[in-house]
């Protein structure tokens, strides 16, 4: 059998070109070659978002569209509601016995929403969230978990979970590794680090033509480009950023012309608009496909979530008889 | 219908004459006027014993032998074991998005653990016990919980997490409100405060005839009475402590011949021992009737968990539902 790899998605809003470039195009190549779990991380996005749950039912099937739209195929990939398997909150309850407050300090993440918040009064979820992360890596047995570099502690914070469960009852979890891919990060529009919806800097995948028209139209350049022969600093223009991700074969051109002073930025941004919309076309076409039967998201939810349930059950009967909590011979 | 009142114990050993005058016999009288759930906190015992889990499977059923050889009767109380209600867990978690560490820290019981071993050393776990001791009460939307005056802080906090999550959402869950007894401590046969089996200094529920007299012949007396008439202090003693409780017409008279020097120590403790076996007598008779068919405790625990857990997955609909997580109508 593939090997499992778990991924997914904290259920906060629908995803974007930075999503697609960051991780979803690496799932729809993953799912030929491994046994691909996606997360609808809804109980994570609780942590930080307990105050809007009402957003979490229209946001857990934009995502899967957004998913869908993107190539993942459901008969590849399980697609599932984290918080419909409540072995994961089971698991998160029998890790937290073991865990350490200070540990849990001590993960990135933590420390940095810490030192922000003043660390009293971080919410005790908050404080769990690795706790969490294991829980979810662990009920399926995941072995690889495609991160960035910069994920690695989480990694690591679960290895020590699962290492210190497995020499405490009986070793049936598995220690997953870190699948590092090269991630790039997308830039926003208005020359943000990060494209992010709540900065209002983003592509979504479901914009359309017209609308990725506008945006790239309406996006930063290089400021000291007023007339077309002024000499640009393509380094920093996210028109530039965008040319070297999506359309790589004529970057190079694009960086002479620029800082030259051949091409003008409107038609600079008239070529990458014309890419982008070359990449979001198939994902337009899907979307339409799926939306002719709109019931076919919850369809490809309900049975994701079931096929991940059974994979948790067969863990959780596994845990609680390494853990001697096999009461019944029944159970 | 009656009432619900959520009572238990934590799976950590069998039990004694202290938990039977402490708690079982007011539960014995409460099951007649209400609907009594008594959960067996087996989660909760791990918190502060997850390297010994082994101890729990064997508890379980000592423990509910106790219950029913105390006079529990498993048709008007429903016995049930903690780790097979996921919805707990469940809520454990979503209760932990909106608790601050903070709250957390000031629980007393978690204040005194953190003050003996050192605040950022303490298991994630028990940090969280407030939270879910929380769920637990909440689970079977319990009403009144049976508690000395000294765990009214427990309930407090139960109470904040409910009106907050009835605030944040739907007012779906119950606040519970303590019902306070008479909860008279027993001190050890050793005069010790408390009477533990850790400290061995217990007279176990099962403990025969024989080994009463013996355990009462040997338990601590007023060290300065060594013959018949040497002037005694009875408030120092914990024989006399057990007359007050277990033969409370005759302790009147026992006080006054002892502080006169009129009866002898070993005259003192035949009498209690008399009354404790009297005590513990009929309760001898119902785990022998029981041990006839040892299979019914597991069927009792069966039943009692199938109950409760009907129960949960009506609570954790509703609270589903109040946090607008019901995301697929045939869930
Ligand atoms: S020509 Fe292109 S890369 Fe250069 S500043 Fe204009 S938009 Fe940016
Ligand atoms: S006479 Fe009874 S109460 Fe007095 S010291 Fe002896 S055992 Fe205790």
């Amino acid at each position: 059998m593939d090997e499992r790899v778990l991924t997914g998605d904290r259920v906060t809003g629908k995803l974007h070109l930075g999503h697609y470039v960051g991780s979803l195009k690496n799932r729809v190549e993953l799912q030929n070659n491994y046994d691909i779990f996606i997360e609808l991380a809804d109980v994570q996005a609780l942590t930080t978002h307990f105050d809007k749950p009402e957003m979490l039912k229209k946001n857990v099937r934009n995502i899967t569209m957004d998913y869908l739209a993107s190539g993942i195929d459901p008969e590849k990939s399980t697609i599932f509601v984290q918080s419909l398997i409540p072995e994961i909150a089971e698991l998160t309850v029998y890790y937290s016995m073991f865990v350490t407050v200070s540990a849990l300090r001590h993960n990135p993440t933590t420390k940095s929403e810490a030192e922000a918040h003043g660390y009293k009064d971080l919410y005790y979820g908050f404080l769990g969230y690795p706790v969490s992360q294991a829980a979810d890596i662990t009920f399926c047995k995941a072995k690889l978990i495609p991160v960035g570099d910069d994920q690695l502690p989480h990694i690591e914070q679960t290895r020590r979970i699962v290492r210190r469960f497995n020499q405490l009852y009986h070793p049936v979890l598995i220690e997953p590794e870190a699948l590092i891919s090269e991630v790039p990060r997308l830039v926003g529009l208005d020359g943000n680090n990060k494209m992010s919806k709540s900065l209002g800097n983003a592509i979504q995948l479901d914009t359309t033509e017209q609308d990725v028209n506008e945006k790239i139209k309406n996006a930063k350049t290089d400021p000291a480009r007023v007339h077309k022969n002024d000499l640009g600093h393509p380094e920093v223009c996210p028109i530039y950023a965008y040319h070297r991700i999506f359309r790589s074969e004529g970057a190079d051109e694009i960086c002479e012309s620029c800082k030259k002073g051949t091409i003008g930025c409107m038609e600079c941004k008239k070529k990458i608009a014309l890419s982008i919309n070359h990449l979001l076309e198939p994902m337009r076409q899907r979307r339409a496909d799926y939306l002719k039967k709109p019931e076919i998201v919850d369809e490809i939810l309900i049975a994701g979530t079931q096929r991940a349930r059974k994979v948790a059950k067969e863990t959780m009967r596994e845990v609680r008889e390494a853990m001697n909590l096999d009461y019944f011979c029944s159970k």
